[in-house]
């Protein structure tokens, strides 16, 4: 959709503009989680994102899923939120010097992504609700359990090792 | 910071990066939240917005104080994510017609940038507990669950009113 456009009419309308925005989002993420994989040092921490790129393909084709279900045309719009996470990710990991505070950095930079989608999907789950949509609703929120998992992994890891690791 | 420049070398680094990077954001925020209660028609999003803007002035001021506890120069780097994040808002601001759609959309963007710094001053309270820095974190954490309580607040109101009013 072009910029001010005035293209969003109805809630079904911000229903499908946020499906393409999180859809361009996790293709975003399909890119980013091996790069972020490559740089962890922390084994645990490496198989972490490896696993959620695997999730991460998954909420790919249920976006795909949901889109066919609301009978409308599969498409990304750009989502510059998704492109400045990454970017900041980019941007401090390339900044840190030691490995153990990378792991630190990279966890932080990662949840960042896990709570933009955590939030989207909300929004996305309770519209598709509002919309009648619970087939809808239901496979987002699959996807949603899913994020809200990581995230809790990645608290996990940080408290547990990563960051006991990285101030000593 | 320069990118690349590997300034980065301890988790003490990193916290003071991160403080300089919420210091930023949450000057962003000063600057957007007014735009955005201009924005909203319902009566109670609009005084939320204008009453969380009043919080995140508060929020600059704690991290001013952070920044002297902690003996560093008071400095913001460039945060990249919260400029996506408002850009974004902005843009699906542009482009929505109808004012209680556009309400839908505000929250979503709102929690956005609520879930934004959550997972920020997580990572901070962290990492200054980590550092034996308790007296950080105890002002941070004030501003954190005033975060929280935005975004619940946020969430209430869209399930309660906006999405079925946006939606009828």
């Amino acid at each position: 959709m072009g910029l001010f456009t005035k293209d969003i009419k109805t809630m079904n309308d911000l229903f499908v503009h946020q499906l393409q925005d999180i859809y361009y989002a996790e293709q975003q993420l399909t890119k980013a989680l091996p790069k972020m994989a490559s740089k962890a040092t922390d084994p645990q921490l490496k198989q972490g994102f490896l696993t959620h790129l695997e999730e991460t393909k998954q909420h790919v084709k249920r976006l795909e899923e949901v889109f066919k279900m609301h009978g409308v045309a599969v498409k990304a719009v750009d989502c510059p939120a998704i492109d400045g996470i990454i970017e900041e990710a980019d941007e401090t990991a390339g900044e840190v010097a030691d490995k153990a505070v990378l792991d630190a950095a990279l966890i932080n930079a990662a949840q960042a992504a896990e709570h933009y989608e955590i939030v989207r999907y909300g929004s996305l789950i309770a519209w598709a609700k509002q919309l009648g949509r619970t087939d809808c609703a239901s496979v987002l929120a699959k996807t949603l359990e899913e994020e809200k998992a990581t995230d809790k992994k990645l608290t996990a890891l940080a408290e547990s090792k990563v960051n006991l690791r990285a101030a000593s």
